[in-house]
């Protein structure tokens, strides 16, 4: 019996194989692996797929050039975890922890204080100018090499409360795929995120495959000096120069890509002027905002399951209905998805 | 005699053919047509095609991946004529007398009375603080189609005073060769300028073969509304966002590419940081300056005349010692390039 597994195993490797060298005995690449295996057979996955086909057939009239497809996506809840607090944010609390060994006006001064109680009742309710702060102090005074060097060691030991797995792992398969997807078919992928762009571009090229050109963000200010060697490097300085969030997403593809996507995708309010200004363009857009009402394999927060808004990733009533009203799919993780984690069973 | 020439030009293009597809008769594409060939057998160009081999031979130990293949260009100066004035200016000061059929209050207010009073000198006088009025005025309160629009209308009718030539025929042939080079060798080409991004995107793809995504250059803000219909649009604010100068071209090769390029080409103090930021990498690196030192085919300005420095393109004596010093490559322009435009005989 063991050896039939064996068998059928490597059988079907063969045939995977053959299938992605497009060598198949039959129709000579004809046939092809289902490219969004996590997705169940529904209205979200139907309109990825004709999507794609509708732009990179070059018979079709909506057909794009290679060079136009640009596709968006947002990173916080739409590309992976966002609760119970955006990772970033749990990089800045752990680095006022790490800071107060040297830093010891923290031990004293608020809001640091409060984060170094580790009373997570009451850092949870730190109000927005307070966690700005934090964010100041923890993600600027060093050059961007030290910076970069120091999320990366976090991000390897760093893990999610309620999945013990390092955050890089819970990223969402079916959002992978289709990211896999759409680069397969000539579209560069680009994340457009609220959060900081050199935080995500420590890893976004190993996590997602998107270099860090492709990754739009917030911006923190840098400013070129030189070290006291007299090499010249660039120092991280606490002051937010781009906040990529609601019209900012728009204004900063602008400004970073230079094009209007034809796709993009996001779960919030703060993607809202994203997907309009995307769909404002002429031809095929494809417009998708993730919905979390899946409690049991992920979380649900948003009107769909008549829940209170959380504070993370709001999804308002009047985000459904515009989706509704200008034609976006909105996607159920609970219905769409048949797997949420790569590790899922 | 006439098909003879025919018969010679047909045996050349076969030739080429041949050399270009890499299937030549003899060695199997080893002969390779000479990539440079605007550029005279020198320092200079063989600075470039050591790095280049040095930066994609595997056996290197230079051997760069091509992801990280990063080379970025000065615009004004280095890949185009930026005398007696930048092109962009000039398209500022005729969209001042285009706007001034509608704008009446500009012919009663400096600077733009001065302007509209097509005095060449005193036009040429106006200190940098009436310029950025008029780049104000002149390049905002408009969508982001709607100028390029008018960019592009202006680029099809307006000619430089000196070769009655469209501002975009002036683009140096040599530049345009090691452009094509560094892309054939796997690098991402990027324009990083003191200019307007949005100006230079506009005919960056056409005229240098660089897409809009790897154009940087000095932002001005845009912001996200509505227009009457209901339409999402991005208008043109007059706010200097970034300035794509000095250590602004570091600062901003960090924010829009997010890797360290290998290879930088400048013309000024103004690039000056951007070929140091360049230069603080491990491994090859090739840093060059074009000198402006042939009045005859182009101009002749900076220490190496012993002629005072222009307004425009400052090539201090400082730069030049620093390039000395740091072992940065100058390009004559006399000497190192056998022709200048793609109209030199």
């Amino acid at each position: 019996m063991l050896i039939r597994c064996c068998r059928m195993s490597r059988v079907l490797a063969a045939l995977a194989f053959l299938y992605l060298t497009g060598t198949g005995p039959a129709g000579g690449g004809q046939e092809q692996t289902d490219p969004l295996p996590s997705w169940n057979n529904g209205r979200a996955k139907k309109a990825i797929v004709e999507f794609v086909r509708a732009t990179t057939d070059k018979t079709s009239a909506q057909y794009v050039p290679p060079e136009q497809r640009i596709a968006t996506f947002d990173q916080d809840g739409t590309l992976w975890v966002e609760h119970p607090m955006y990772t970033q944010v749990m990089y800045c609390l752990d680095r006022v922890v790490a800071l107060a060994k040297h830093k010891l006006e923290f031990w004293k001064r608020e809001p640091f204080k409060t984060v170094l109680s580790g009373d997570r009742r009451a850092i949870g309710k730190l109000p927005l100018k307070d966690l700005e702060e934090i964010a100041g102090a923890t993600l600027s005074g060093v050059t961007v090499e030290e910076f970069n060097a120091t999320v990366r060691q976090w991000l390897k030991t760093a893990k999610h409360s309620r999945w013990k797995r390092p955050y890089t792992e819970l990223t969402y398969q079916p959002m992978r795929e289709v990211l896999s997807y759409f680069r397969a078919n000539g579209f560069k992928t680009y994340i457009v995120t609220g959060g900081g762009q050199d935080f995500v571009r420590v890893y976004a090229e190993q996590v997602y495959g998107i270099p860090p050109e492709q990754v739009v963000g917030s911006v923190g200010g840098t400013k070129f000096s030189y070290a006291k060697d007299g090499r010249p490097i660039l120092i991280k300085v606490p002051k937010l120069l781009l906040n990529d969030n609601n019209g900012g997403k728009a204004e900063e593809i602008h400004m970073m890509i230079g094009r209007r996507p034809y796709a993009a995708f996001g779960n919030s309010s703060g993607d809202r002027q994203m997907l309009e200004y995307t769909g404002a363009g002429n031809g095929a857009r494809l417009l998708m905002l993730v919905l979390h009402d899946d409690a049991k394999r992920e979380y649900a927060y948003g009107p769909a399951q008549g829940l209170p808004n959380s504070k993370i990733g709001t999804f308002p009533q009047a985000l459904y209905d515009e989706a509704r009203q200008r034609g976006w799919f909105v996607i159920s993780m609970k219905n769409d998805w048949n797997r949420v984690f790569s590790f899922d069973e």
